[in-house]
């Protein structure tokens, strides 16, 4: 793309002004949930929407800027409901070797990372498939030594359950030929017992605990980059799933000097956490409504993948296993309390059914102490007993989940499942259905935070493969609208933002995205290839494609 | 008193208002530093003095407000370079037992304080002294126990070497007669081997380690507490000489909410606090000048009344201790470095005469390295050698000192040292004449926050007490205005707070005092009595006397 902003006719430039972008071929949700069209938008002084515009409404004359969308899509600005900012940053700023297809490519990817990056000595990374190499065999060590003398490398396969270091970063560790396996790891090793540099499962951890902390200029370039990339796919507002005091005290910084663009809500990685930074209730909304700490992120279970989503009935693909209870009833529900009790919103991650009919039964109790507009919310729900799937209809309880999932997810949760369990599986439509609000994010860095594929998922149960063809269970595809909704005032509504964000009606802020092409009138594989030309926030242009 | 503020004259109420203090004894440093009159103070709308007034000097008609100070005495808001405003709350709002002269009398003072605060279940405190209730032994759990039957109950002695802990505290530790004695502690026993409730030195840990993190609120009220006690004694701006990433959190807490009060300049605990919080370099002044993280605290020693200090020669009291050297030289070089490569302040806490001269030779070095106006501050500066002393007026180095340490330790001093080591103690005049900047404070909650006894004994080197007649080593006391300059100009210099605070000259913050007398014209006597009837902060009132 090559446009670099639309022509904008500014008649004075103050730092707040009064403006109207016209001539657009608007869409938002109305207040009472529908979806309505606009042609302009009167912006107010306080980056505020003052007021929608029809063809042949009246425009004001005295204005401070006009800009003509020359009959482009314009949308609310989209929010993440699920993701993890630093993280998202910080794998974006490391080698990704995902796209290379030989060891030779990724020398050479490695070799130009370190040259371009000399400082901090340590270099981390990932992406690496020794099948996609066509290697025959796993990487080692040496073959990274041959490329970066000296410094410690450290790279995670694709599927986060195994990494390769250097020797240099082995010796950091301490690592030699009488390094034992850990329970639940094992150390790759040559015939005479030396490690040969790759660590599996647990054993990555002996690596890991050793690799520095980023430094702050790492923390603050991770944020930085964390949100242009969001800014870039049309996200304006996102909730941050497990902020640690580090993650906050970065964000704090980036506010304090100014460098604080997407609105951020913040769920606390833990009591601690929460009670160390918030105290004693939620924090009011910082620098502009771009911070905010509400409530604090739980873990019921893991993730579907490793096994560690903790299920009803043992994994099709491993009888004797069920996954991983990490909290037994009573310590979700403490945990809960604990943040409730000062008026804290409860996020409880729960992938596997066990681990979501534990989770809703946590709910059930919560809200019958703790009353009142709780907006109790369940981070994935992503295989759910469909006799539980009503429940999700009761208490307020939000439906926090990931569209994306579902197609890369597909393949292996029918592994993971067997074909008769999965009527419950990434079920957005029976949420809506039991009257959950439904709230769509990415769990980038998961998953790429990119919005417009996963709106092309949720009507299409289709992946940008275009399979499987018709759908993956098809009968939980939902409408534009409603996918549109969970992306919009839903997921303002999940975090406490209705009001703010989410739709374009007076009163709200102007966070709207200004797009490539009208994504109610396209199919889904048009819906995936589709952009933001620009981001604007709070009535400013905060983002233009280059 | 009952003085509740002087009449105010308002003509409308804004936010921010010009305004005029007028018929005022006032006093203020100009900006060449000399001590000079006026009449009345000028107050713009941003809360800044926008003009000093003399007796016929034309006054503004419009203003909103105008108060009559009928002649009192107004000097600038005094600062306190270096104090613990989190521990001054916390101990503020334990359980205070230094005035009780018999174990009954504590006990009746624990019973009552536990009536009042039926939470959180555990109860600090600490002053209790057995030689004070001519006790004749040490008080045992059993004594405590009796009064608070199943409340944990930990209280220090009053010098903090030893702490008594009931039977639920002991219990909660697990402590029982198979406990051993710790390195450098003892654990009081009966007959019988079983622990009586006295813990000393480190054998404080056993319990202290067991006792809960405050809640937030509890942490919320140490501060609000700690900024009410500041205001009360005219203190308007403090150092916090060692943030930790808690402490940080609580005060933005503060600050979001409005609740930020007194001036807080921060010099974060140790490295890790200060990369984790302010980054890449000193955070901006944040809440309207309220809040700034500068630099960072770094220790070279302990301190004397333990026989922590690191002294050139052995203890005049103990003739194989030379007492504790915390950081070798590199170490100490080596995060002074860390810190000021980002632009930090480094502040070093050096006591003895080793660390103040290990002190002096690390910000040689930096001060190579490191050129430019970086007021490198030695906290403390006890006892130096008096070759050491000229040192000071070399690099900028700021001596950050607390003269109520002077007639609270001379005893001290002269048991630790002997009388002929003292010639560089507490040394003030000394300090100036060498040319270094001279920042006074309290260490308040080791010493009281109230600056007027410190003023008094600048002056005179004499404790409330009027002892010693003559004073203590009086070649030692510096003039009334040199010590109002440690406490106003000088004190914003040492936290880079210069044209903030410190002086009430045009473009300076309206944080000022209206005092009970005329310190200016008052004996050290009279000036230790001296109290605030009222606080102004940035034109504004914020504490009356009651």
């Amino acid at each position: 793309m090559t446009i670099t902003g639309l022509a904008l006719a500014t008649l004075t430039t103050p730092a707040f002004a009064d403006g109207v972008i016209d001539n657009a071929n608007g869409y938002t949700l109305n207040d009472k949930g529908d979806l309505v069209r606009f042609d302009g938008l009167l912006i107010d002084d306080k980056g505020r929407v003052s007021r929608l515009l029809q063809k042949g409404d009246r425009r004001p004359e005295k204005l401070d800027f006009r800009l003509d969308a020359q009959g482009r899509t314009i949308i609310p600005g989209l929010i993440d409901a699920h993701g993890h900012v630093m993280d998202l940053g910080q794998v974006a700023l490391s080698l990704d070797l995902s796209a290379t297809n030989s060891l030779a490519e990724a020398q050479a990817a490695l070799v130009k990372y370190a040259a371009d990056r000399p400082t901090p000595p340590w270099i981390g990374g990932g992406g690496w498939n020794q099948e996609r190499w066509k290697l025959g065999r796993f990487p080692t060590a040496a073959d990274i030594d041959a490329v970066t003398p000296g410094r410690p490398v450290v790279l995670s396969r694709v599927d986060g359950h195994a990494l390769l270091a250097n020797s240099a970063a082995m010796a950091a560790a301490g690592i030699n030929a009488k390094t034992k396996d850990p329970a639940g790891g094992r150390i790759e090793r040559d015939a005479k017992g030396n490690p040969t540099g790759v660590f599996v499962d647990a054993a990555q951890k002996l690596i890991t605990d050793v690799v520095p902390a980023p430094l702050p200029r790492d923390r603050d370039a991770m944020l930085a980059k964390a949100q242009e990339i969001l800014l870039g796919y049309g996200i304006t507002s996102t909730a941050d799933m497990g902020t640690t005091s580090d993650d906050w005290l970065v964000m704090r910084r980036a506010g304090d000097a100014g460098r604080l663009r997407v609105r951020i809500t913040s769920y606390a990685h833990g009591i601690d956490t929460l009670l160390a930074v918030a105290g004693t209730g939620p924090t009011p909304w910082l620098y502009d409504d771009r911070l905010r700490m509400i409530g604090v992120k739980l873990y019921a279970d893991g993730a579907l993948g490793s096994r560690g989503a903790w299920l009803k009935a043992p994994y099709a693909d491993a009888p004797n296993n069920r996954g991983i209870q990490f909290l037994d009833d009573a310590k979700l529900r403490n945990l809960g309390s604990r943040a409730a009790m000062d008026g804290f919103q409860v996020a409880i991650h729960a992938i596997g059914d066990a681990a979501n009919q534990q989770a809703l039964d946590a709910i059930d109790e919560l809200a019958n102490t703790y009353k009142g507009d709780r907006r109790w919310r369940i981070e994935h729900a992503q295989i759910v007993d469909p006799v539980d799937i009503p429940r999700f209809g009761k208490n307020g309880t939000v439906a926090s989940m990931q569209p994306v999932h579902q197609t890369s997810d597909r393949l292996m949760a029918e592994a993971r499942l067997g074909p008769a369990r999965l009527a419950g599986a990434y079920a957005w439509k029976a949420m809506i259905d039991a009257g959950s609000p439904l709230a769509f994010g990415s769990d980038y860095p998961v998953e790429s935070p990119n919005p417009f594929p996963a709106l092309a998922a949720a009507i299409s149960r289709t992946g940008p493969d275009g399979q499987p063809v018709g759908g993956w269970h098809p009968e939980q595809a939902i409408t534009m609208t409603q996918a549109f909704r969970a992306f919009t005032a839903d997921a303002a509504h999940a975090g406490f933002a209705e009001g703010k964000v989410g739709v374009l009606t007076p009163g709200h802020l102007a966070d709207f995205l200004i797009l490539d092409r009208d994504i109610f009138e396209a199919g889904a594989p048009a819906i995936q290839q589709a952009r933001p030309l620009e981001t604007w926030i709070g009535g400013k242009r905060v983002w233009v494609a280059k």
